[in-house]
């Protein structure tokens, strides 16, 4: 055990490098994961780095190889991932790792993936290599939360983000909330827009807020918007209706008046669902690749997304002001809880301030 | 000007530890102001040091006089607040340096008291002493700020403070709150009250939580508990009406059924008042000596006590759980804002965690 947590510590550096090579493809992998990877001759010199930088471009591994050529043999890989052992877009890496001639091969976490998940490693093993895993585990699988999350769970990690004054208001009774945050606030959320595969409305906040739900550039391409209604009771003219920045999905379940879509010629793209449910829309966005997704909706749907479980990250803006207001306004509706013991309790993950706005992380 | 920079400079770290000295009697001169003193000798040395510990007791000057004896004679005092020149609860302090023999005389702000405010100084100067103020005035001015708002307002300054969940809930729909914020917070609570002169909640807090309000012995005596009531619609039995521990006022406006006190014999205090404006209740409880008071009062009375300009200060703790809930429980009422602009704007002053709880003080 000792000899192992020794020969685990030599890679160490070496897979700090390859978390670091790994999130440069962030934001842009899915349903991919973030996989990094550097490539050491014999002597234990770097001879190759690479990273994976979206789906069907080539896996990390094969980069680093193809940077490294002969030097590869008997070296040593040191990989977040194991290596995958099927035919997916690409061949696969464990193949290309035998062809390269390498004797080590040192990995972070297991794929989840059930396609992998183990015999990635255990074709390596048979055919002679020697394999170490389990190195700097915890933070390989910290970078890839989400898509573990969806591959597990069959639908994408969801955030939940609103904005609410000091007094728990996100607008005025007159609906007015333009703008309870600054503009650093305002910017971060493009920053967080920008990390994830789809941003979900209701039919609410189209027709109130007539938002764009862009990443303002920060990512391109920019992620899919997703317009999730009961009735399609939608304006016929929207921001959203417009394609030509981001792709705009809307999603209904079986009451809605598909009459909508006859005025709408072209841009958004239709997705039926048989139920209102907020894990039926998720299985479908996982199925068209999200494994990460934002609800920046209004309080029906965003109380409906928690109890689905299809929120598991809060992120919470509180602004120093006071808007006051009888009637609602607030970020959630009824769970119908009977006692505080009841209630959700989530974990801090982090807190910091944008000028004189407060901006605060949890995990459910 | 540079010359006088420079001669105020040379006492900066006395008047630093003079205001030490002065914090040393936070919570108790109400409504006299916090004060610290230290008197050197004629070659620069310390020989006295002092500061007010209460109303009706010595002044810091007093203190450190005493301390220094003889050794004051051709002196220097240095002293956080004009010295006083009139005769209240105790001698005028200018007369009492005078006859120390001190040479000079180092002051931090001019008192805002109308009786003092300049006079002190006038009196000292006329008597042939160097007179040196404004040393760390800014410094001096904050820990006197509640009493100096009294002075120039006639009310005490007001602190409103809430705990509220992540969505901005003070309560469940049935009323349950029990706890929102954890075990830290709640102490936090009672050491902020343990610096005011009395803690306000209004009817409806005494009959749904039926409070304590004391600090838990974190100051003593304890801090005026006050309640606020239209009606006097109170019940007969309440934690508050336990007088032992702590004075309790009943506050009520004109409109009040005054029967409610024929079946409290002893206990809580009358006050009544000519309306239900909380400027009038806080008048009346300057005038009882407070200089800082904290509402700990339901929605209604504190979108009142906002209105009537009655808060200065915001305390809001938020913790990490989610309460949900169509109906009310939001911190505060509405002020009938018809646009973002036009609602409170705070200014950000402390920003803390207790455990996973958050809290936040604002200035308004």
């Amino acid at each position: 055990m000792i000899d192992l947590l020794l020969a685990q510590k030599k890679w160490v550096p070496w897979m700090r490098r390859s978390i670091q090579l790994a999130l440069l493809g962030e934001g842009r992998t899915s349903p991919n994961p973030l996989v990094g990877a550097v490539v050491l001759d014999s002597t234990g010199r770097l001879v190759g780095e690479g990273y994976h930088s979206g789906a069907g471009k080539a896996h990390a591994e094969i980069e680093a190889l193809a940077q490294a050529g002969d030097k590869s043999i008997d070296g040593t890989i040191v990989v977040t991932l194991e290596p995958c052992c099927h035919y997916g877009l690409t061949p696969p890496c464990t193949e290309a790792i035998l062809r390269a001639g390498l004797k080590r091969v040192v990995i972070g976490m297991v794929d989840p993936d059930p396609r992998v998940s183990g015999n990635g490693i255990s074709r390596l093993k048979d055919s002679g290599l020697e394999v170490l895993d389990g190195v700097l585990k915890n933070e390989c699988e910290r970078i890839n939360r989400e898509f573990s999350f969806r591959v597990r769970n069959g639908r994408p990690w969801g955030i939940l983000k609103w904005a609410m004054s000091l007094d728990g208001r996100i607008g005025l009774p007159n609906g007015c909330s333009k703008w309870i945050t600054n503009e650093s606030s305002r910017d971060l959320v493009h920053q967080i827009r920008s990390k994830c595969d789809a941003v979900i409305v209701g039919g609410g906040t189209v027709r109130i807020d007539n938002p764009l739900l862009t990443s303002r550039g920060k990512s391109n391409p920019e992620p899919m918007r997703v317009v999730f209604s009961r009735s399609l009771d939608l304006p016929k003219s929207a921001n959203l209706w417009d394609t030509k920045i981001a792709k705009t999905i809307v999603a209904y379940g079986p009451d809605a008046n598909e009459a909508f879509f006859s005025d709408l010629t072209e841009g958004p793209e239709k997705m039926a669902l048989k139920s209102n449910d907020p894990s039926e829309l998720l299985a479908s966005l996982a199925k068209k690749g999200c494994n990460k997704i934002l609800w920046e909706c209004g309080p029906v749907l965003a109380t409906s997304a928690i109890e689905a479980n299809c929120v598991q990250e809060l992120v919470v803006f509180v602004a120093p002001k006071i808007l006051g207001g009888k009637s609602a306004m607030s970020p959630l509706g009824s769970f119908g809880f009977e006692s505080i013991k009841s209630t959700y309790k989530l974990q801090h993950s982090l807190l910091d301030r944008k000028e004189q706005d407060l901006f605060w992380r949890l995990l459910f």
